[in-house]
């Protein structure tokens, strides 16, 4: 329970009302700021503007996802209004509320190291990166199922990459029935793979892993499907890319070389974004517990 | 091989296309007719017009999914003439060719019996019906992805029946990691469920089973999901219902009560053409294979 | 609940234990006839000698799973006296028990016709044949593991049959992660096995199936592993037989060829008393209970 | 292929014998050092005695599993003579070869250490580790089976750590059907195991994991199962204990309190001496063939 224990919420999207709901099944004051166009209504919550001393009883603040550029704005779905922190919200707090945002740009790691807060970035936390890539995996499974006119079950599909990202798509696509391959650079990541009885190949195989394949799953942020490695990849196979920006292909190449190719950012927010917004959730209210 | 057996096909979608590939590549002979506006073009095939005699030294005539209705009207998607199979078109045909078809109207049947003629119905074939439970499945799974803002994995999803699209789904769930709940008839079927580790109920503990639903799939054919049961569903719980229509919902209680609810008819067909195309090639190859 | 019933329990080994223990939760009124050497004491229990009119109050006659032999002999590890039921035992029974068994011979089906009383084989129950069908999957599991110097995981494992055991055995075997291959003769069970992710093969490829295994498990109770078809097994294959006697093996051919091959009867009392005396107490107090 | 390579094998067991077979495949030179008594001929291998300049020609040195002892002891099972290693062997031996053992006492690092020679220590390899903890989780599978009167398949089993035994061993109970339930330390881990569909406990929360478990296997290799724990455990629950000795459990106070506990070391090499022999010598010609 968090009983007693105050949070600002900042601006935000779908996954930050989650956030909020399940603060308030735990008992926690909470108050709104950049709400003001939100249509349900949320029991228990009060409405603040931002005024400079806005956060200076609370126990935390809680900023969206994308936390807060560097010129101060704060994104919020549910406002009209533009969002913007200065140094005086962040100054004379001496309750010393923990901050927590999604990520992390320069300004904003700057005024919480300045006054001394601690700044929780979710995002960064590897259980939340574990958890994240359950909504990510379905994601780019979804799409895969939307641009193909074959079944994933009985398909030849390829995994780039056995990080947080690449262990669940490789577990979910082979749960659907794929026969799935899984190309890693680490002989223990091989080894795994081949205990979930999945077919390992090196990276340096590469080429002979994507040779006959009909869906590719890349989740290596590094150019992996060069043009090189795209000249094997057969014409009719289908890419889904959720490596963070640029990704890990070609896309220029791959398009002259006609095959379909796409980068899919931000998948959670967009599929999930109320099982995304209750893994942040989860964490959150863990850690002022535990802190608290 | 089919080398030496000739083949008509008569309109047909993208299935058919695949159809005819798979027979290209067993090397059978094959005269298409209602194909005029394809545009990918089929090496080794030759066009023909509807001629009274065109099917006289075939092996077999394969007709689309939908077969032919009683007025002898064939559907083609790559044809923008009329295709009317007469009378005449079955009679006097000394090689007694199969008669292939997805399903069969009274005309069709009454025709093929006429003459003598064995009218294999795909559609109605149990290795074809568990084979297309597959796409359907998988149909199912991405409409439930693509109406829910919650993953799959972890939700609590219900499937409707036990029998070849039922097994699938409730597997494929459970693939992709959704705790699975199933209801049936059948004590064996309760017996089978819980073998493969899902949760088991029968049909007359329906009300229990979806009462803390967040997706239902139903494959009855029967109204199952009634107005009384549905007063036990969740308001927020997805419904696909996949069964032959009508369907099993009573969808105009479900919308007035604000469940989400939708019928799915032809899954194979709309999302993996290719894959249900080849379904029913193997299965018409294998039949003429195992005739000839 | 099965309160006010009574029951009277002839004779049995662990499992009739756990049947006894199940009836005792739901209140069931229980008569114990051939259990004079039981350790363990059972609450709520009467013993009672096998007088001529032991039955007559009682709801339902339970016999062991090898039920009663044709000189009347019933089997009872918990008794130093012979257990032999006569004529006069089922004559004069106005309450009409259900009389339940697992496996029924002649003379018990005679006599149960005779005095119009409900025979029920549990054992022929399809619902009881799938849940046995998981102890005995699990004990020739166990005994694969046992004489074998590999791990089934990665193994090239050959299920033959694709009934209520070879389904089981199958998923069980793909769940450890061996590399399963199944033989069924039926197209749809060929369908339902490729659906599952593993590999089919009709029985006329038995040879190909069988050709480079590592690891054999019968199901079918016909001569499937004929001196013909060992040719082509492997010289260290292990073959793990657990269909009826006398098997489907040439066992003195394996012999002779040097390949390890083991009959196994009666798994589920053997490896899981428990379990397998759950499975009956389940089915049989649901009966009893749909009955009353 | 390891063609011009030349191997010396000092003493082993069954699994040195499967590294001696695949190099043998990889047309390896190949001398036998400690085999007199090997019943099986190995083609293309030569024997020869512990000569003070046996490997001044050779490339690599294998010792078994165990390794060397402090006084230069090193085990075989196909010798009837002690092997015993001593300074000079390692001296002068221009080509540096590679020495391989499975671990490492005190004087065999110093040794190699002393005259420049690298030691590879296999079984501290991670990739190594992977592939073991597949025999030694079938292992303590099957040890569960024999020791209990229940399926595995629907038991409520624990398992104790997410390492690299604890991921395989979870995963293996689930693909047989059991309820599986982990313990773990790490935040990431908990939100890995839920990932994986398993049931996912703190350390903190040890005891109600364990509160109404059947079947427990540890992997903690720190006395977790203390008596105080062991206090909440069924009685009827059964222990599997394969951390390194002295295990994790309190084998005294599981004794005194009725509770079937077993430790259980080396399994690979006692369940599957041939896979785990495949294991060594896969990595073993890697590095080799790497190093060349
Ligand atoms: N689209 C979305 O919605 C979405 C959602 C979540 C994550 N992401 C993005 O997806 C990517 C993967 O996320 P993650 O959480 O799975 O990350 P991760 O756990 O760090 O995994 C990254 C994987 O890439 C491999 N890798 C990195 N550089 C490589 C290189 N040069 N060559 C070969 N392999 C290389 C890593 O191998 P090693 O372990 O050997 O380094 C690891 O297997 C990230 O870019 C992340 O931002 C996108
Ligand atoms: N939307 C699509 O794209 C698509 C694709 C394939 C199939 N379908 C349709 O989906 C449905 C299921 O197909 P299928 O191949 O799975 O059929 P199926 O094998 O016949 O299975 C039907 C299931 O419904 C149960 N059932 C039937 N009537 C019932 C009743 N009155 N009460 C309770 N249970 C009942 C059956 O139980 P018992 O075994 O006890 O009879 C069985 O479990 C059919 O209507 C089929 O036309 C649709
Ligand atoms: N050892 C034990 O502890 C134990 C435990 C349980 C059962 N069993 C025994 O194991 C066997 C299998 O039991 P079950 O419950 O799985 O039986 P089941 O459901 O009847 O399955 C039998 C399987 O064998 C196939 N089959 C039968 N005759 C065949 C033939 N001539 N050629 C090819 N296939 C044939 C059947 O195919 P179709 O479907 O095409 O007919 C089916 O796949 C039985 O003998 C049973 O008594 C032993
Ligand atoms: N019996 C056999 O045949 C056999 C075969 C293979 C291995 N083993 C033994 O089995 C054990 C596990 O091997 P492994 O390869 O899985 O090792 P591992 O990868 O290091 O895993 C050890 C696990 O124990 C956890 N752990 C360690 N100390 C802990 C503590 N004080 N409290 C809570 N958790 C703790 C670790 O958690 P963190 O990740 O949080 O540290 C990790 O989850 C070792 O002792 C190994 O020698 C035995």
């Amino acid at each position: 329970m968090l009983t007693g224990i105050k949070l600002a919420f900042v601006g935000g999207d779908a996954r930050i009302i989650e956030v909020i709901k399940y603060a308030i099944e735990l008992d926690a004051s909470i108050v709104l700021i950049g709400f003001d166009q939100l249509d349900t209504p949320l029991a228990d919550t009060v409405k603040a503007d931002l005024a400079p001393d806005v956060f200076r009883d609370v126990d935390a603040i809680v900023l969206p996802v994308t936390g807060m550029d560097d010129a101060g704005h704060v994104e919020s779905r549910y406002s009209s209004q533009d969002l913007v922190l200065e140094e005086v919200h962040f100054q004379t707090l001496p309750k010393r509320p923990l901050v927590f945002t999604g990520i992390a740009r320069k300004r904003l790691s700057e005024v919480c190291q300045q006054h001394g807060l601690r700044l929780i970035k979710l995002m960064e936390l590897d259980e939340v990166a574990i958890h994240n890539s359950v909504p990510s995996a379905e994601g780019a499974i979804q799409m895969a199922m939307e641009h193909t006119d074959i079944t994933l079950h009985g398909s030849r599909s390829v995994v780039l990459g056995f990080g947080r990202c690449g262990i669940t798509l490789a577990r979910m696509l082979a749960g659907i029935g794929a026969n799935v391959s899984v190309c890693a650079r680490k002989e223990s990541d091989l080894a795994r793979i081949q205990e979930m009885g999945l077919r390992p190949y090196a990276m340096s195989e590469i080429h002979k892993a994507v040779g006959d394949s009909e869906l590719i799953f890349n989740t290596i942020p590094y150019p992996v499907l060069t043009a090189e490695v795209l000249t094997r990849v057969p014409k009719t196979c289908v890419i889904v890319d959720i490596a963070s920006k640029p990704g890990g292909t070609d896309f220029r190449y791959a398009e002259k070389r006609g095959i379909k190719a796409m980068l899919a950012p931000g998948l959670p927010g967009i599929v999930a974004p109320k099982t995304a917004g209750q893994i942040l959730a989860r964490t959150l209210c863990r850690i002022l517990w535990e802190h608290a």
